[in-house]
């Protein structure tokens, strides 16, 4: 078994050696040189998603993504605002849970997990209900590897004149977003996932006018976005320890991101390696639960071989034995499983993890990953 | 300037190049190697509470050591409960502060900054008000680097049959706290002080018993403790993604504080560099808040000198030149700046740092510190 699979997983995933040996130092977290490492961070991020810098500001959060979006629900729905949340698989539920925990009117429009949110719908539930002030969205559901028309979502929600809260954690930087063409209030997201960092932080995207409007409303002192953001304006410096080392790795992780060619460059590459997979897949037999229009090239899932000799404990566990690691869990939509083509990997890569599902099929004596 | 200076502060501070190095490789979170290594984590942090593991569980959570705070406080008061916090500095003030945001009722007895916090009047307070549930303290307030009477505190409160929650942050694994002989139902700590792991994720040690009474208590999704223990029950998994570098820091940095003597071995190294940093500036003029019997050895207070030709900021910034960090801040407590004597360092380097000091000091022409 190889010292260290390759994680075809939807995070944490496999990052560059030269992202992990950024941690290799400490800073002091209100020293000269770690502000300047944060203001350049924050700085790259209100870039990315294509903001202009007077408009928003980029706060990060520590904690893993979900912190990020409880602290962009907790910050930005007023405590007397209802959140209508688009739902079409497990990280939209979470988003649901998360108003109702914080205690924040919401409501659901639900789709299948193989089918992508309705704008339509949306249009009908806006008309119907002026009481929802937000509406929030997942760019690409995980849970099944679906892409959400986030664009058209962001049109019907604007032209009702309501607030647009988008998670965004499995697409940010590898999946167009740009503010200039999609209307948003809010986008969170984390280090972990298209950007290829360490885990430990997410971060929020959000107009600066709808963080000054937040002040107060926040249900967590340690999620407080507006607070967050003011401490960064204060000083540069995070109100509470910061995960100083993820952080490091996250500036050499942006700078890694634009060499590359940016959210243009990273998404081209995962888009490859989304081929090589379904394509090697399909050839053993293998069906994808979407078709490849609504497949982002995040994560794939497959469904279950219907061969009785496919154990699919057996198949995680040979699969890392021979160095790549899976998602290790099946899913409740259909009988699935799922392998993820995003991180420091590519092409040749890909073809190994392929050749590597061949070998374990033929291991097992299954003739086909026919469903 | 060296590349990487010695950081005395109260954290984030110096690590050893081994635990850095622990963060060289990435893990997936639902693989079994990384499933062992927080089982590891999660039981060596009861021992060192001195904990059964039948009665107590730690629980780890993402983000800092305010974030274990919160959830300590948020999750285990409960709605109707009434928390009565110790103030004598700084984080004493933030756990009002949480108690208020996450809504639950609270108030304070407070004592001066240079002053440990009163047994005696929380046995008064205890006695006047029977609509107090819990009580909160600080080991050791690093506001000023006093010590508190926690042992006290402990007897007085259980007395009155009421729960304590300490925030240990920067005491534990440096300073005893054994629960055979101080009865509380949770203490909060972090990865990043006298651990020595590096920052990224807090954990609060606590009552198993009290935890399955908070269930549904939680002011937060990310911050519920009761089903951030459930998840590691069900599964030994995080509910979230887990900031997985930064836990194999810490799993090799308690290997380290197991190798050093543990808690005893840690606290005489500590201790040492205490004496060191305090005699050394002494010698120099300056003068300590505390006095000795009431001094942590984590961080040391020092009286801004009096002569004129002494400025902070070129004193820290000349430090810095010569390799260490201080903490850059002036103190509101009396006008003071503090030096931390915790980390991946012991007597030589305690010993240069005075050295520094005492160029500095020379360079700037300041013929003594004294205040
Ligand atoms: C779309 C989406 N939202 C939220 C999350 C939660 O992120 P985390 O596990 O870092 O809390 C994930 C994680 O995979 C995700 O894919
Ligand atoms: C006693 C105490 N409590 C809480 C904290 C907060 O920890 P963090 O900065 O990691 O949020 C600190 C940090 O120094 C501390 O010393």
């Amino acid at each position: 078994m190889p010292a260290e699979p390759y994680l075809l997983t939807p995070g944490p995933l496999t990052t560059s050696r030269t992202v992990k040996e950024a941690m290799l130092r400490d800073w002091g977290s209100r020293d000269g040189a770690f502000i300047a490492l944060n203001a350049r961070v924050r700085a790259r991020l209100v870039e990315l998603a294509g903001g202009d810098a007077a408009a928003f500001a980029a706060v990060p959060v520590q904690g893993s993504g979900t912190f990020a979006v409880e602290a962009m629900i907790g910050t930005l729905v007023p405590r007397d605002g209802k959140l209508l949340v688009l739902v079409n698989g497990a990280y939209g539920t979470r988003i649901v849970r998360i108003a109702q925990v914080v205690g924040r009117a919401v409501a659901a429009i639900e789709a299948a997990e193989d089918q992508p949110v309705s704008p339509d719908a949306l249009e009908r539930a806006l008309a119907a209900d002026s009481a929802i002030t937000h509406v929030a969205v997942v760019q690409c559901e995980t849970t099944s590897g679906i892409l959400n028309p986030v664009e058209a979502v962001a049109e019907v929600t604007a032209r009702h004149g309501r607030a647009l809260l988008i998670d965004a954690m499995s697409a940010f930087g590898a999946l167009p977003l740009d503010a200039r063409r999609v209307p948003f209030e809010a986008v969170a997201a984390s280090s972990n996932k298209c950007l290829e960092g360490v885990p430990g932080m997410g971060f929020v995207i959000v107009r600066r006018d709808a963080l000054e409007r937040a002040k107060g409303n926040a249900h967590s002192l340690s999620l407080d976005l507006h607070d967050q953001a003011r401490g960064f304006e204060a000083n540069a410096q995070w109100r509470f320890t910061p995960p100083t080392h993820v952080l490091a790795a996250f500036d050499q992780a942006l700078a890694e991101h634009a060499a590359e060619g940016g959210v243009e460059g990273r998404g081209a590459r995962y888009a490859a390696n989304c081929r090589i997979l379904v394509e090697g897949m399909r050839a053993m037999g293998f069906r994808t639960l979407l078709p490849d229009h609504l497949q982002a090239p995040v994560i794939v899932t497959f469904r279950m071989p219907a061969d009785p000799a496919f154990d699919f404990p057996r198949f995680y566990d040979q699969l890392r034995e021979r160095g790549f690691v899976i998602y290790p869990g099946k899913l409740t939509v259909a009988d699935s499983f799922r392998i993820g083509c995003i991180g420091r990997l590519g092409a040749p890569e890909m073809q190994a993890a392929v050749e590597a599902v061949r070998a374990t099929l033929a291991g097992m004596a299954v003739a086909s990953g026919a469903p």
